[in-house]
């Protein structure tokens, strides 16, 4: 596998029977949080009433620092069903540029025939063992989030990626070129100097620069760069940030994680937050209007099923005890009613998902 | 080109000059509108505090029966950012796709480096003079849209569509499969019966049905089916009806109709219906954000541009005489606000766009 961002440092795994006990108890506190969504619909169409369309704040004002995260679970099964290797990467890249336009910090990829109760013993996340179709996803979309000026340590010539080079760039923010300025950039950690307790980063300028901290030469790492008091360009130096920084400061979007899940269950009990996710949503033709709002929210994790649906990797895993995929969310939405083709695949629900919930998870949060 | 289907009877074309001054006309009825569209969005919020978010209808029971249509347009020039024969196929099924998952009635493919002033003798909108990719997109939509038992009828092999094959099929409601009932089906005239005043109509069953109307092989046709007094499944017969009768009668999505546009002027002086377009979206970063809903209309047409957005459309055309793109449309809107990456491609725009625009469209005509 290709190199896993620092943020991504796996909890110790919850066993699905707490999660299931803990999923319990918060349908209990769905009707208490569905008046408190009722009270705030209220609060936000007196509030809508007093601006006109005409003068409503952009949203790019309003997203100048956000403390929530976004993370999104797919099956990575689903690129079994591209026609050519060429669409297999297309179809990858799809994936990797929905998560980006839609500022998305985690993407779990899951295995839709997996089992927790099998892989019990074999479940860290980066298990070699998982189908193809889920190694080359989770590859294709690491080799995409990286800035280019990195690539090349983190990713050696391998099969999967033949195509990637074909893939429309994700032009995300944090993909600098050498000449832009930028208040924090990514970077790999060429060097440990231990005389002066620093090392060198590679953060995609002429040369390396020094960082304040000694680290392991290899690491990904994000950096706020620091000019130096003369002003001399030549002489810039940096501090180790965690990943998360970016976002938090200045709401300048920072590129997502990537997450192997081995079964359905494992993109729930696997969470990589301390608080776990707060708010589950899961997509499907026979769920509900997507709401106004949503409850406000800390960790979101919205989940897409494959051409079989969320049904499929419920079936496979043992571990998860409920009939209905509807039981495992806190909101079970269908976000394209009226649909004029019997299917939407995964690459679209993306777009059309992330676009219908757009509203309703800003004005969560604000 | 492949075959037009018959509601695109297009109009005379309307002198540019003309609908420049009925866009003036139209700017002065904006604020009234724009009042009338608030008083309606009061009206709306009144009757949704009245719904709690768990007893909504869907839409699915809403949209039956539908008056409106709905035409996307979109320059065919993108088809030249595509990277591989394979992906320059791909990327018309993504449209393809789109449009059908929303209902989409007309797609319009236009040049954005073409001028109305220099084709003035050369705007049947079908002009072999187009660019290359705006005729290959167009005849990639045309083949995905047609059901797979008339595709031999109007689909002769051609280099445009020898990665067709490998496309994501529509899976719209209208491709019935042989065994499938249903009221209404898609036909091809195969015979003209003189002296009973028939036509025998290929609807993808098992043999030609006849049909009450006089009509020349060749045609592409929507039939009606009537079942046999006696019940007896070999003696069907049918009346043809226009394509938009499903849409209107049943809410049933028909299929798109697919015209060229020899410039982004002649996307709106070219309507097809005989009213015009009475509601004009135009999309763009630099737009408004989405209104919560939009004054009700009978024709709306949302325009997209390409890589270099709708300015360049309106730089190549002479004949619109405006400096900025919004001046062109009631509503220029920035359909993604926020967003993670530098750019959004025009595919992606359409399932953004039309995801963000669905509440107010669904809500401008209920």
């Amino acid at each position: 596998m290709g190199p896993i961002k620092a943020q991504a440092s796996y909890k110790k795994e919850v066993p699905t029977e707490t999660w299931l006990e803990w999923k319990k108890e918060k349908k209990a506190r769905k009707a208490k949080k569905r008046e408190k969504l009722l009270s705030e619909l209220d609060k936000q169409k007196e509030a809508a009433s007093e601006i006109s369309t005409e003068i409503e704040p952009t949203s790019q004002e309003e997203s100048k620092g956000r403390s929530w995260t976004l993370s999104i679970a797919l099956p990575g099964n689903i690129l079994d069903n591209a026609q050519t290797p060429e669409l297999r990467s297309a179809l990858a890249g799809q994936i990797a540029r929905a998560a980006a336009i839609f500022n998305v910090d985690e993407i779990v990829v899951f295995n839709e025939h997996g089992s927790l109760d099998k892989d019990k013993d074999n479940n860290s996340g980066l298990d070699e063992d998982l189908p193809p179709s889920c190694l080359q996803l989770s590859r294709i979309l690491q080799y995409l989030e990286c800035p280019q000026y990195l690539r090349k340590y983190f990713f050696p010539i391998h099969q999967d990626l033949r195509h990637a080079g074909l893939l429309n760039p994700l032009d995300a923010p944090n993909h600098y070129r050498r000449d832009d300025k930028a208040k924090f950039r990514e970077g790999y950690v060429t060097e440990k100097v231990k005389k002066s307790a620093h090392s060198m980063v590679d953060v995609g300028l002429q040369r390396p620069i020094p960082v304040d901290t000694q680290l392991t030469p290899g690491l990904r790492v994000t950096v706020e760069i620091e000019e130096h008091p003369s002003g001399d360009m030549k002489k810039l130096q940096g501090r180790v940030v965690p990943p998360s920084t970016p976002v938090k400061q200045e709401g300048t979007y920072w590129g997502y994680s990537v997450r192997c899940a081995p079964s359905l269950g494992a993109v729930f009990t696997q969470c990589p937050y301390d608080e776990g996710y707060d708010l589950l949503v899961g997509t499907s033709e026979r769920g509900d209007p997507v709401p106004k709002c949503l409850p406000s929210f800390k960790h979101i994790l919205v989940t897409f099923g494959g051409l079989r649906g969320l049904e499929l990797g419920l079936e496979s895993d043992e571990s998860l005890k409920v009939d209905d995929p509807s039981m495992l969310f806190d909101f079970y939405l269908n976000t394209c009613p009226g649909q004029g083709s019997r299917t939407i695949r995964t690459e679209e629900a993306l777009l059309v998902t992330l676009a219908a919930l757009q509203p309703a998870i800003n004005s969560a949060n604000f």
